[in-house]
């Protein structure tokens, strides 16, 4: 059932005891909406705690930075930034899928799983959501719960680039830095800081990239040798998922990577009018109308034919050439 | 002399007829400045035009749409972002460089060059200043105005990622916004798209990447047959300068390009401590604290061994291995 914002508040003051679910190959936005969450709520003196099915990792330390983990038997499960229960990770998948008793989230394709739903699309990120949930949880902003916030929106618009970004988005952004967030530090984190190993990948995912259905639409192929050889993972791809999408004339970007067990995950990222979402769900995936994603176990050619078949099918549709 | 936000309006009520005065190689700072005060003395019921030593590229028409190039003699000279008269460009300068009468400016190496000089070295971009007077010439932006002052802002903050971004910039990108600024239309202009040119300029700098000073300082070097192998030019290199500093552990990004005379440019970008200024004084140039410039006719390895010990002193001076 889908709420508002102040009846979210209300259950939230109402209960106690805490798990905050994150999706796995966890994000700054599902981190930082769970960590601010989790901060809030311990400020409203409940007991509450952040879990992730995956490894945090380093630049997300800022973000727990000084909380306890502790333990305790949840009595309210609370998922941010988590459309699908697929997306918990299978660990808590297994055990918190028929569970969720709030989700917090921006996904348009978020598919109602939890039994109550505060979903606002027009959110940048959810860390929106979490700021406008906030006053009515009676708190202020410290700068760790600012850092927080503003690394999941910083994140989710590409740093204030993508469409997605709004007035509201800026104004929450110049919030955030007023209460103490380091906006230098956290874009340093995100978007300035590109390990050397990165810089080899990026090199190899531009000999890779090859235009396709009238130079509309933008392909990288990683394959998996790719990773092996430059020692990143499918979790440094983030930034190399935005280049299809900026060569000039594409409207649709694709950024396809081998994982380990053979199988691809594609992201893809649109411009107007081309919609990343409905390509996506036609493959089982999901996502936002500019920028979505789904999985492939088929072998890379019929992975590239496929979706190639989709994405013309769409460019026609919009009666693009 | 310096003067104030105030007096500024004041001399630009008072007066007519005015040119405004950008950098050669404009950027969208300097022409986001000029054409947005451009369109704001129109408004007040003056005559006024920008004046660029360069050609404005396709990428800024949306700046000046609209507004006709009215022939008069001009009764006052206006510079916009320009520090220098130097950077006025050779007509320019010749023509301009002691009669300037009012200079707007957000550089702090700005030389006092103008009879007034209007200055704030901790706005983030020129464009964020002509925020700040329009109130005081009785004006309220228009989407036209607003999408000027946008860009202006957006282009010097790395798209609000540098760390000059503060909780005002973000601030008056949400007023840009409220008054019509179609935020993702400039933002996909300026950091969403790349020429298929750009692409293959991007590889070959990527391949000269080079870690020197115990890889503290990060160069790319781009010789003239690169421009020329590519059909790039060096005003396509905006984007690349940004990439060295992005190297993890990285404090000096340095990007050398070597212009149709044999001559080159250097753009530095530093992280704190080190001042990228400091750096480009002592090579002749000047600019920001993380964002500097300088040029040198030297041999390319003699400009290499002159870089790098300037820059290896700094970062001792700073107690930096």
């Amino acid at each position: 059932m889908k709420i508002d914002l102040a009846e979210a508040a209300r259950i939230l003051l109402e209960n106690d005891d805490y798990i905050i679910l994150t999706h796995a190959h966890p994000d700054a936005d599902t981190l930082g909406s769970g960590f601010a969450l989790c901060r809030l709520l311990l400020a409203a003196g409940k007991r509450a705690k952040v879990v992730c099915g995956d490894e945090i990792t380093a630049e997300y330390s800022f973000m727990r930075k000084g909380l306890e983990e502790p333990d305790f038997e949840p009595r309210f499960i609370i998922a941010v930034d988590v459309a699908d229960t697929r997306l918990l990770g299978s660990v808590n998948e297994s055990l918190y899928a028929d569970k969720v008793q709030l989700c917090i989230d921006h996904h348009g394709s978020n598919i109602h799983y939890a039994q109550k739903l505060l979903l606002d699309s027009s959110a940048a990120a959810t860390a929106e959501i979490i700021f406008d949930l906030m006053p009515l949880l009676g708190q202020t902003p410290d700068a760790e719960i600012a850092e927080c916030i503003f690394a999941g929106i910083s994140t989710d618009t590409g740093c204030f680039c993508y469409s997605n970004t709004t007035a509201k988005t800026h104004r929450v952004a110049a919030a955030m830095i007023d209460a103490g967030a380091s906006s230098a530090k956290i874009n340093r984190i995100f978007f300035e800081t590109k390990k050397k190993s990165f810089i080899e990948l990026e090199k190899l995912a531009l000999n890779s990239l090859r235009l396709y259905l009238n130079d509309r639409c933008a392909m990288i192929v990683i394959m998996d040798e790719m990773f092996r050889k430059t020692g990143c993972t499918d979790n440094d791809c983030d930034l190399i998922s935005a280049i299809p999408r900026q060569v000039e004339g594409v409207l649709i970007g694709t950024t396809i990577r081998e994982q380990p067990d053979g199988s691809f995950k594609l992201s893809v990222r649109t411009h107007a009018p081309i919609d990343a979402a409905a390509i996506c769900k036609k493959l089982g995936g999901g996502g936002h109308a500019r920028a979505a994603g789904c999985r492939s176990s088929k072998p890379i050619d019929e992975v590239l034919d496929v979706f190639l078949a989709i994405a013309g099918a769409e460019l026609e549709a919009a009666g693009i050439n």
